[in-house]
């Protein structure tokens, strides 16, 4: 997308698939497909449908001017075919059209739009899940603290942390694959959806015409029946909020107090007044493209109640969200994937901050050993009130545990220090990445990216 | 949903599945199976899962004092674990939530809650599409006017329509499928999500409790990163909206002008002041209910975004809007599948409708059969100046014809009654019809249902 | 708006009062504020002022330009008094954009452009109430059917009708005109909101640059404090709700079957394969202008989150849904005043669709008056049961009506002739029209609109 | 709100106002206040009007057995008028609802709703602006670092953090008093507006009914016209977001890396698991409760497209989105106010944090100080260098700045102890807040409150 805010909230390759060009470019290829495919059923001349073929191909046509004239029957289909008629020339002119409605036109270049728009998607999407990948397989065994709620709460590994930002966007890519391999499919009908203008040759031309433009043929036409564009709708909310959560995780973990991530692309996240500023630019991209996607999907749900063979304006309604929505999500996947590729990890820090709290993150740890001999409410009690007494004072929680249980017999077999080495404490958190990255690998090999 | 307006937006069996004490219920049996699957794996005994068992099924919780207790922690677990713990009793109590944080019961009992609700719904949805099926069938050629925009444009039949709804609803129901069947996941993870607690028997301890409650089992889990709890969203939201397209159409067609259809439920429909009307309540309930959706799918899309290893505020949030649109897409599904199976055809309004515009519905058929004398454009200008001076004047679009067609040597051929006929400009009507109906049965015979 | 579909959903002098050279421009008139307001205050010389107010108005900057470079900073603002530094040259092009931050300017100059779309806005409401209350008037006599719930219930007047369109879009402008007074205010308070750069001189400076720009002062900076967005935001939701109201009812009158109105525009509503339609285009491009709203309001209310002093996305969310929405709005509107203005009234239509129900549209009424005799009960329900006798049969309600009436003395009275005439039963509707134009005309004289 | 998620998200008194209980109670007091009117005005006798209010008042209703009902009906007040009859006895029963629709009870009743449910959530915003302006005044000068982007940016104080807490809550307040005072309106119109049943009579009813209960008198029936809900909805969204801001800000100070506030309430924010932590409970209860408002606030916008004189479908679609909304609204701002009433301020924290990044937060100074020597170009080159060095290195910002300061006589006036103090840089933020808690002073008087 172009403009001012352009690059930052429109960018990669889904906003130029959905652009003015591309739906115009869209248009004509299905005018062209249908009467290729008229002339596969023998409803046109192989002649006339090479004549709209030329012309779609060969002759220019300016957006701002079918643009100004749509606004006289409600859609750009009315002019074009106009203008089309006129590069075709008679007779063939005659037969561009033929039989169908504008919005057998316009919804299935949508379908071409959402492909095209969807493949792009899908490979920004595999481009931030393979530099998770590559940063779970790297910090497999990183220590970090994990957080709850915002607080530290117990050990765990970077590596689990980029396993989970990996199969969350694994999981909207196989949404919106099979979105994209089952939903979209050709539009025709006619204007009354009973094919009637192609006699008894309907059902073999939408057969045709399918093929033509390697869509799929649904049952019935779905002129008022929504459900495809809900579910391409459902498909990019989702992965959007996918893109989302990594987003979110990066920019607290750039906070300047944690420290733990930071983002590497030299050329981004100066300040205009603030010199020393590094921001995390690609993640605040992505979290503002990914926060306008919820309400588009709800309004395209909304749409979803259209009226009788042909809704009077929620068809009409659905052309700007649904393209801010390719856009939008489009946009929130190419910046988190910018974000994870030049991602900068400073364990360091990481290993600093899970010290914060002396041996605390491991008090679940401390209660379960304890529990046998004091009872589990009892060790919970015990853990809870050195935590509470190290806040407060200035002995550290290692410390005061220390004392604690030597001071009793009963936890002679308790080594404190083993309990407190959060090493020792992170369960599966190897082996759910190891499983996670082997599962990614093995869907990637299935899509022929390695 | 009980209360005031409970049983008008809160209709049917979906709206008992979630509630308060449905999920009470689903808590206490992820517990359970918590506990069964860990004597399964040997981390407590058989007679301690055993004794959480037996406290899980007799006892009883108080709702209201686990709800009290919770806004002291921030979710009914604590409270209801709690509780649990002293049912028990020693020494059991002590192995019973072991390991778990509160999110892995509050979420795997949210699976529980979805899969019964959307079963409840899929059997409305079944319901509503059989209905559908046979008005498709019974009206297969029943003839009635096509509108697009709210004007009459083409002949149709009401067959087509009907299974225009009932496609609807079929697709809206194989989405709800396969949330239900490969989305439904178990949650298990402990407070950091590395299964800390269950030393290396983590994983074979999930896969145990998968295997306990029929659940899925997530490569990882699923804290923050919510694409399930969306893609059931959007599933549930596309349901309502494909609810809402044939309640929309309804009312339309009930309308006091249109009178094509009425809803035939004789316990429905009085107004409190106006003993006269019959209104279509159930399609306007199905519409009210649906309108809910959208709203709250998009806060369900928003709520993705959620911190590091466990939201703050994000996961709350999820749990009301989640209720709701269970409850508004069952009770949306549960009035169309009422209005849908009393609904009476009014074939002779349908028949009288259509000729109220005279000919000139079968317009385009007009356009193409004089074009090969006139060429499209004189042949289209034609027909328009037909139908404007018929509007204007007193003479019926027919009689225009005749005198402008029988002019004219050239139309010698063209048999004018014949073209105005609309039983002969149906298309493929009939033939979409039974292929829509044939499948629809084939994925009834899939499901057992017939 | 340009483009495919801009003319349609994006149409309206709103879309132009928001375009990127509208926003560019809104931009440099800020810095261009800003420099007049720091030598008004003695920050800066008048002559460096002039300089960059000179360089501000004659140098040509190039969208294009400024958006690919604004990927790298997070916002246009950056990069664009990077170039404006450049053309005021030095030594006063380090006085450009003096301690400000980039929101500063981005935030005062959406102000602006909000204040200019919201202006163009109020007109095209100003000519939808106007023309509303030219056929309120105009029809404050002509009698018509009520509709509830789509069924025909009491007699009305299309004056009733058009004078509630009008008063919802006088409510609707009402809130905006407050928004645009009392909610528009400059920003300015540099990277932290404490003015910092400014020393002591901050809070004159601030009310020197709202002096300059004619927008309010705010308390303290609003950085992260974003209820005039949301307010801003609200005011056109419901403005859009009031443009969709009518639009809806315009629609439904239109319907071939209802035929009361008809958008009377001659260069709209043709049909690409359909002659004889005339589409109610305007109503139906206001209805799927106004749809896009709710779910933009909402991405506006949920961006009130934000971090801190500035947000971390939240604020970048916030540009392209608000321009969404100044476009949608004014493009609802502005279809809404073309329909309104145009709307060809069919009374005789109007008057036989109320006889279609004989008089069972004074049932309330035969009710009331035969209650006297029978109670409320008896009397609801012979009603009752005589219309639906009448529907079911040949025989006309009246007839039946009579028939009973007749029957019994006990109704000597009862003159059912008088109880059938819609005339009679319209209890206050032509005051409460005269009162509602009145009002409508008070207000334009205010407005000095007469 | 009760029930197992009611403590959490449904908290405050707005959830009592908004019970079926408080709305059935709302019911039964239009009932009265109509019979009173229309004994005011002379349509029923006086004996009859006390009748009716004596039955409303002693009579008890089963809010169950009115829920069943209301689905025969598609609305609650049906069944409650027949069951009010009943209580009432002949002859006055009669005269019960006379010549109301059910439209004007229960739209009439939510504005009583309405009224109660915004009073208790201005009190509750008022709690938390008071605690917000205490923590303003008490920190007036507590240095801490601001944040933009999450990133440390310049210095400021907590208390204008404080403050714009304050100003965001008061802002939303007068949005809702401003609402309740001029918008919360009285409906009646009878079943099409018209008043028909009332015969003259009608507008002086109107009034008296309006002066009963306390509410405005509109223009004309607002049945169809939804902006009072839509505004209503607006400004509950509005201040949503206003909690929403503070409780982030709260969540993210509260971060264990940050420690510069914790809630302080000791009843709250336990752990099942994790005895060490403190969890945020009341901002990530407020979280949670605000995320739901903007999908609701959408659906009630979408819901003003409603059809004719009465809604079919829309008018239902309102009423659980709006009373989701109230509860939603107040829990969010009872949890505020709860969280700023307790909330532990570490000062000590705050410098700490401020610290961590050397001087570098006065970045933005020292390129002031040093660009009349430099030029601005040259002095942001050596203060990004500087900074960057000292984020690769191992010295100190403070010292590698006094490195290169010391080596160039030109900067023989700069005191660079000086220029990094951050007490020296904070602009106007004493005099923002003194001027935003004087206002707030203002108005708590005006309110009476102080």
């Amino acid at each position: 997308m172009s403009g001012l805010f352009g690059q930052i909230l429109g960018r990669g390759p889904a906003a130029a698939a959905t652009s003015d060009e591309s739906w115009l470019a869209a248009l004509l290829e299905v005018e062209t497909a249908l009467a290729r495919a008229q002339a596969d059923v023998g409803l046109i001349s192989r002649a006339d449908a090479q004549a709209i073929e030329l012309a779609c191909r060969s002759s220019s046509f300016d957006i701002e001017t079918i643009g100004r004239e749509a606004s006289a029957s409600g859609n750009p289909v009315v002019p074009l075919v106009r203008h089309l008629r006129q590069a075709v020339g008679e007779p063939a002119g005659d037969q561009v059209h033929l039989g169908a409605t504008s919005q057998d036109i316009l919804d299935t270049a949508t379908m071409l739009v959402a492909r095209r728009s969807v493949d792009a998607i899908l490979v920004d999407l595999a481009r931030a899940a393979d530099a998770a990948a590559r940063l779970a397989a790297a910090h497999r065994d990183t220590l970090m603290a994990a957080r709850t709620l915002l607080q530290q709460a117990l050990p765990t590994t970077f590596g689990l942390k980029a396993a989970g930002w990996m199969v969350g966007l694994d999981e909207s890519a196989a949404h919106l694959r099979r979105v994209r391999d089952g939903r979209l499919a050709v539009q025709l009908g006619g204007a009354a959806g009973t094919l009637a203008a192609f006699g008894s040759d309907g059902p073999a031309l939408v057969a045709a015409l399918a093929a033509e433009l390697g869509l799929s043929q649904p049952i019935i036409p779905w002129h008022t029946h929504r459900a495809r564009i809900a579910d391409l709708a459902s498909g990019l909310g989702i992965a959007s909020g996918a893109a989302a959560k990594p987003a979110l995780d990066i920019v607290l973990l750039a906070q300047s107090e944690v420290r733990e991530v930071r983002e590497g692309d030299p050329n981004r996240g100066g300040s205009s007044s603030l010199p020393q500023k590094r921001n995390p630019i690609a993640a605040v991209s992505a979290r503002a493209a990914a926060a306008q996607a919820p309400g588009l999907v709800g309004t395209l749900l909304a749409t979803m109640a259209q009226e009788h063979e042909r809704a009077a304006g929620a068809w009409h309604a659905e052309w700007l969200p649904l393209r801010s929505l390719f856009v939008a999500t489009g946009s929130a996947v190419a910046w988190l994937a910018d974000a994870l590729e030049h991602l900068e990890v400073d364990t360091v820090a990481m290993k600093a901050n899970l010290e914060l709290g002396g041996g605390s993150l491991t008090a679940e740890r401390l209660v379960a050993a304890l529990s046998p001999v004091l009872g589990h409410e009892a060790a919970d009690a015990l853990i809870t009130s050195v935590t509470r007494s190290a806040e407060q004072g200035n002995t550290p929680f290692e410390i005061m545990l220390w004392e604690r249980i030597s001071e009793s017999p009963e936890f002679s077999d308790v080594d404190v220090d083993d309990l407190l080495d959060p090493r020792g404490y992170l369960g599966s958190a190897g082996v759910l990445v190891d499983r996670a990255v082997a599962a990614h690998a093995a869907q990637a090999a299935v899509e022929g990216r390695i």
